[in-house]
């Protein structure tokens, strides 16, 4: 949650002006996002009715190689009617431009607010619009491989080593050859498409019930749909600690999207051993971000073990749960 | 420039609930204040239209016994056709409410962006607003004493001690005996209202020349007026650094503040050493937030030379800039 660029209302406004937008009106730096920058931008609007806009910098992690596949996504399935934000396209054409060095784009602000203690009847829409998502994904061109793959995150806990998993919790460590024994074992030959694959309530925009926004594809990469599903369900049926399972959530969500999608044996059969995957994902890139960041700074750190707790339930009770 | 609180979907519907205002549409974290949080929120508006307001929570710094007397300004001075924000007042009357311990406040939302390289037609329309404030505020039945005064300054430095301050910069322990020879010095019957007095560019808003708003006044207070104009002169006149003093931008702010309220002749005489004692104001707290922020924290600290070169600027060419 940061603005890591301050950019001048000059500048602001010569970027609007590249675009067939109207003019600047405002701009607030938003507290959103952790790999970039980003502004609510309000301009008169190509009709002179006024208009807004997210105006996304970014800043780290994102290799700007993949913004055609990022920003084409984006457009591709609200084109299809998926309640995803469209790139807005420069006046040349071009869905991002160069401003202070750094790569920014231009994208339509969706209304609606993040549930932070969704219902089932939230957590069904947010499944439904999932699988929206994977059919209307499944004809874009473009692919992106899953570079936080199981065995990748293997690797990520065995750079960060024994020791210093033991500083953040004595049990972590225990998730080294949990992780290894999951990568070798999770199947490879699920129906895919593009995923969002980091589907927490935080990337969710909703009006009541009604899922006004998904947003953040900057995990998204062709794997399996399966896989996605079970990132969302451990995303959102748990508490923050992943010490208390809802079951109503997460029944919900899974109808939710069988409504539109439904599974096929061999991925409702894979789901208990997805989920593991899903949480092994978070482990990992909470492990090493603890790792990275220091104790003091003021930033709070997110937890490893509040998915090693998820892992464990699914570990115990996933055939059940996805029975 | 933070969010220092989560605040829950939930919890923010149920905040807009309590005022007439209608539903909750959206609500966005900004990265703006740094002695409260603020969201910028959307709600479909009493009439349906849609709406805009700033909702602010209190987070330190602020005497929650004050804010009656800042927002009571806001509302007076928005009742005069000042470009202020009014307060929004909750379905009970209140100008403000409880949140998870914390005190709110929702605030009407004002377009314009802050300028970052002002032109000198902006100086001039800043200048005017900053008198309009004054002449507005002179009938305001509240009062607030000046905490920040130059005595109040200038015991800030001598509490962060020389070898602090010598840390900070081996030239700003000789800030401390010239903070006390101002102190002794100042003028003190010179033609009072209610001043701003923190009215650098972050807390005007602009579109184009037209001064669309004027905000954050939590350290108004009652004062000299010709003291808040030698505020705003030091805030505006200068490169970030202090080291380069724009002519143009200087003149063009007392114009316009003498094109709606003309100084007296002791104002007029006052301004070089009330521009030294706005100096003073920032090198304390600059110099007091700077020892209490760890250098590693991810905060950009501001440095305190920075107004002690404005400071020697003033003091050397106080007579001729003023006159």
């Amino acid at each position: 949650m940061a603005v890591y660029t301050h950019l001048g209302a000059e500048q602001l406004a010569e970027l609007v002006a590249a675009y067939d937008v109207g003019e600047l009106v405002s701009a607030k730096g938003i507290a959103e996002g952790i790999s970039n920058s980003n502004w609510l931008i309000e301009t008169s609007g190509a009709d002179g009715t006024g208009a807004r806009f997210i105006l996304t910098m970014y800043e780290r992690r994102i290799d700007t190689g993949d913004l055609p596949f990022f920003l084409g996504l984006l457009d591709h399935l609200s084109a299809k009617g998926c309640p995803v934000p469209s790139t807005i396209h420069d006046c040349a054409g071009s869905a991002f431009r160069v401003l202070d060095g750094k790569t920014v784009a231009l994208i339509e602000f969706l209304p609606g607010v993040s549930p932070t203690r969704p219902t089932a009847q939230q957590a069904q829409a947010v499944g439904a619009a999932l699988a929206q998502v994977h059919l209307a994904a499944a004809d874009f061109p473009l692919t992106r491989a899953n570079t936080l793959d199981a065995e990748a995150n293997a690797r990520i806990l065995e750079d960060c080593g024994e020791d210093r998993l033991a500083q953040i919790d004595p049990a972590l460590p225990a998730a080294l050859q949990r992780a290894r024994d999951l990568a070798a074992h999770l199947p490879s030959d699920l129906p895919a498409s593009i995923i969002h694959s980091d589907l927490f309530p935080d990337n969710v925009l909703m009006r009541g019930s009604t899922v006004s926004g998904m947003i953040d594809f900057y995990f998204a990469c062709s794997d399996a749909m399966a896989y996605d599903l079970a990132v969302t369900h451990a995303a959102w049926s748990f508490d923050k600690s992943g010490s208390c399972y809802d079951a109503a959530i997460g029944r919900a969500l899974i109808d939710g999207y069988q409504s539109v999608r439904p599974l096929d044996a061999a991925e409702r059969n894979a789901l208990p051993i997805l989920a593991q995957g899903a949480c092994l994902r978070f482990v990992a890139s909470r492990a090493e971000d603890w790792l990275d960041t220091p104790g003091d700074a003021h930033v709070t750190r997110k937890d490893p073990m509040d998915f090693v707790r998820r892992w464990d339930f699914y570990d115990e009770n996933g055939q059940q749960v996805f029975a």
